[in-house]
């Protein structure tokens, strides 16, 4: 049972904000707060060096949050500067030839998808987009079909940044694994709202933010890669942290997924960071799921009763992110009038994920992304605000 | 003239320790850790994404900051995680290829070495040390003599990690350009303790953190790329920021030098950074340099009087990071018996620097850092700190 009251004294601006923009980057708690301040107070006590030698514990700490948050070993974790940087660092490690192929899904993120093209303009390698079934999930049975010996990745957003949608990870892991191909997920939006389990989901490589579900700072990222693959992969960029030089002509790749980061770090953030994960490794990130999935159901349910309003959501069991349209209103209208009541929600550009807003003739969408830590009663109060607007 | 009362006031642990780090992280003034805790509250209070948009302003001027301080123009400026990301993104830009040679120096940084490395199992490109002169400096005639059409890229370290060596980065400007060869300059220890002009340098790509004597925070560092070799480069990877997603099979670079970063930051660390640049500027660096030299002569002088320690740095006119070893005592009870008196140095590793390391058979070396804002008494205080371990 989640101890809402405790948790919304512990988030000071949940009592002035009805903040459902958790998709975007959330609030943080004050704990995290408070890790990255005093940090930054002991750096400016007795240097940024001397600050992470006292710190190093707790720093080492975060690897273990990761690795509990994800079923992972710390290891297998790497943490970078974000999510991009982590899914770069394991994408760009992977070697791609004239005629290799990357599967990937329509709702796939921008940021990944223009990397395939970069990907394909250097190697020749070709991209090839899995149709998704009636629901709107990537159909596992195409996928299944698309398989040959010239797929060499499948590359995955777990939850696409808007539509609702939870593309069936483990599903496409058991395909992955069945047929040895390396499976890349991008759990940016996954993380922090629903229990993520790479030993469940069968992914060999996963990246994540801490500034979305996890409620952590902006600035941060990790990656987890499985330590079966990990020592098959050189980084494509390294330093003398990630390959020590051991003789004049010679580095040495580190053994653990670390090789995929560089020396130097803002602790700070990393600090925000691990007790971001603490936080809600405290809670229950099963508790945390079942709270999501409710508050984001009653927003639906409460937009499906309105006039003038489309819910753009996809799959069979959406998750937090809430998406929508409204007759008559644009979608940065909505998302400016509801910050006037009080109420941050934001709004979602056809381009961040272009092959599904094309085949669903997507306008700009505003999205509302609910947490553990709302309310019914705010849920409610984007909703009347809504019936409101569609009222004038 | 450098108002030393005010800055010390604004550098609280001035009062408290003797802080001659300043080349590995150096004490933040006041209004550098305001910054961040400022953006750190405002994120708190607002959430990520509106306390950007709010800051937008200031978060735009870090770019005109660093062009100041670099006299360049803010469109030729990517602000980045690190030093080692802003040197990898223009380093691993450039195409080699087999038989293709990188000119660097004796005293490269073992980060960019590892990267040389790299690039040389990768591709076939060699890499080529270019001698010392007798002073330690990189010897510019042996440069020019070593230059041939399959010279693509010259990467020197502006100011080595030890050793005191400020190579003669200008004059090697002059022959990369004399040439037309890509002059790429690591100037992580030389920005925040001397004037940088990379018009009077002429470097085409220029690396540098924020931690060090520009007293800026952990976890953040910058590039410069001149707008002339901009265009050419494409960056090594890419998201939907550096390149957007124009249509499906296509993306489309950005025109700037922010091509090199990734869209998600860590905004209280660039405020910070932005913060401690101005500071710099409202100083002036000029006025800084001056004051880092004097400093750093008085303690080499002081140092030299003493009996067992040698000096280890080179060049003809060494800058503010001080190297030295004594006979009898390690590096790194030298620096923790300061730390007991108060004073804080740093180690230097003969790997950081292993190239110059080796033909120097160099011992790890104690490396003392003073900045403009301590004092000739704290000098002093290391030097008699020294003589009296030497006198035990």
């Amino acid at each position: 049972m989640i101890d809402i009251e405790r948790i919304r004294a512990e988030t000071p601006a949940a009592s002035r904000l009805v903040y459902l923009h958790n998709a975007g980057a959330a609030l943080m708690p004050a704990p995290v707060v408070a890790a990255m301040k005093q940090h930054i107070d002991l750096e400016s006590d007795i240097g940024g060096y001397a600050a992470a030698d006292r710190e190093s514990d707790r720093l080492d700490a975060i690897y273990g949050s990761v690795a509990r948050l994800l079923n992972a070993a710390p290891d297998e974790i790497a943490l970078v500067e974000n999510a991009t940087v982590a899914w770069q660092m394991a994408f760009y490690a992977l070697p791609f030839r004239e005629g290799d192929r990357i599967l990937t899904a329509e709702a796939e993120y921008a940021a990944n998808y223009v990397a395939f093209l970069q990907a394909a303009k250097r190697t020749g390698v070709t991209i090839d987009v899995v149709p998704s079934d009636s629901s709107g999930e990537l159909d596992v049975h195409a996928l299944e079909r698309m398989i040959d010996e010239r797929v060499k990745l499948i590359a995955i957003t777990w939850v696409p940044t808007n539509g609702g949608l939870v593309n069936p990870a483990a599903a496409i892991g058991k395909i992955a694994r069945a047929h040895g191909i390396p499976y890349l997920l991008d759990a940016c939006q996954a993380v922090g709202q629903m229990a993520v389990d790479v030993e469940a989901v069968g992914c060999d490589m996963l990246s994540a933010t801490g500034r979305k579900f996890l409620r952590g700072p902006r600035g941060t990222g990790f990656l987890y890669v499985r330590r079966a693959l990990l020592q098959r992969l050189e980084p494509p960029m390294i330093d003398h942290f990630a390959a020590p030089w051991v003789s004049r002509d010679e580095y040495r790749l580190r053994d653990d997924a670390r090789r995929f980061e560089t020396w130097e770090n803002n602790y700070a953030a990393r600090l925000g960071l691990g007790a971001a994960i603490d936080y809600a490794l405290d809670i229950g990130m099963d508790a945390i799921e079942e709270r999501c999935r409710l508050l984001a159901g009653r927003l639906r349910r409460g937009l499906a009763a309105l006039p003038g309003i489309t819910i753009r959501d996809l799959g069979r069991s959406p998750g937090a992110i809430v998406s929508f349209t409204m007759a008559g209103h644009g979608a940065d209208d909505i998302v400016a009038s509801s910050a006037t009541a009080g109420i941050t929600i934001g709004a979602s550009d056809p381009s961040s994920t272009r092959i599904d807003a094309e085949l669903r003739s997507l306008p700009h969408l505003v999205r509302a992304s609910p947490h553990y830590y709302n309310t019914e009663a705010e849920v409610d109060r984007l909703v009347a605000h809504l019936a409101d607007l569609t009222s004038r």
